[in-house]
């Protein structure tokens, strides 16, 4: 038996390929095997897609990861576990396994999921990249401040009811409301009547040729059908 | 007269030089000026030394800029000030300005106070080169995640009065607290009185060969002089 391989989780940032960290570059250009997550067969995945801008990734084995866009929990834990043993089949086999990943791995990934199942498969480590946030990224695209001397930060995803995000409107400095894709037309609704339709700020794929980046007011995205990875920044004192 | 340079600010991460990305890298390396914030005459900067362990910096421009550790808001003021005419200067005679910065620049750092100055002086454009962030970096060290699912965040300086801390603590998934070097001892004593201590981590500089993690309770900090860019993280549920 070989020495099993390290599991890597690496983040790629949210759009732009240059993003991507020199660490990150790095381990992706040492890995043997690149694990892409894709949410349908046949589709193609952001994460490779930025890759891609950076490196050249033929001769790499690239393990294509199917996560269905789903909250059925059967599905998503079977999808998982699934995942899993592929990868710990081919750390087993002594070859490092680079798992990509949008953003940041230890954000709101599958990553995190998989660590453990993966752990259970096999006696691999497990080492961690960090990436650019897609807010980092936002903030900067639009030269906002995400905050500053003694601000305070809430993070929370949109699919939260609309009691919990005025109450977090109501209390912050900044909100930075993650996933709102599904959720943008009661977004607006609630930022309109809250006064703070002005002091939102929206991005997708930021740095992106297809970025989409509206500075000011988000109503014009009202009905729109919106990106996977998008993110609204609400500053109460912009 | 020449066309004015750009100003840019750049995210060096907060301590590992291989967490710079790649269009960090690539900024600085064009830049003709490099502007470094410092806390004391003749003391070191720590986003220089992260910077000189990927690039070398000599034929650079190298542009100290003193900011005082001070809540005296005159010397703040006039700090700031000094600062933006030195960097406008050099912007109106053509040359792009590199301000580094630890982390992320949107993220409470001097690089934000300086803009609108710098802006008042000098019609040079600004960009931002988004970095790595504290709490991102040391949630990979730790294979941590930082949220899951619906999980939400908040993100509150350590300097906030400890009831504002303990609603924190009490409300969210996971609670990042910042800059918490002078404030450990009364952030001890609160995390030991919720029985948090136990789910809460501590870094400074990771990656870093001085970094400092503690990844199970972090009582044994009680008492210690800690650096200025110290994080803790604390989980709900971990």
């Amino acid at each position: 038996m070989p020495e099993p391989g390290v599991f890597y989780g690496v983040g790629v940032g949210p759009g732009d390929p240059e993003l991507l960290t020199l660490k990150a570059l790095r381990t992706l250009k040492a890995a043997s095997v690149i694990a892409v997550p894709k949410s349908s067969d046949g589709g193609s995945s952001r994460a490779l897609s930025i890759l891609k801008g950076v490196m050249d990734i033929s001769g790499k084995e690239v393990m294509e990861l199917l996560f269905p866009m789903t909250k059925d929990k059967a599905l998503l834990g079977a999808s998982r576990a699934d995942a899993a043993s592929r990868i710990a089949c081919a750390l087993n086999e002594g070859k490092d396994v680079a798992f990509i990943t949008l953003g940041d791995p230890m954000l709101y990934s599958t990553f995190s999921y998989l660590v453990p199942l993966v752990r259970e498969r096999s006696g691999a480590g497990v080492r961690v990249i960090p990436g650019i946030t897609s807010f980092s990224a936002g903030a900067a695209r639009l030269c906002l401040p995400l905050a500053e001397s003694d601000e305070r930060i809430i993070i929370i995803p949109a699919a939260h009811d609309i009691g919990e995000i005025k109450k977090a409107l109501e209390g912050f400095d900044t909100v930075i409301l993650m996933k709102v894709n599904r959720e943008i037309d009661r977004l607006i609704d609630l930022l309109c009547a809250e006064g703070l339709d002005g002091n939102a700020m929206f991005f997708s794929r930021a740095g992106w040729p297809d970025e989409e980046v509206v500075s000011c007011g988000v109503r014009e995205l009202k009905g729109r059908r919106l990106d996977y990875f998008s993110t609204i920044i609400v500053k109460r004192n912009p």
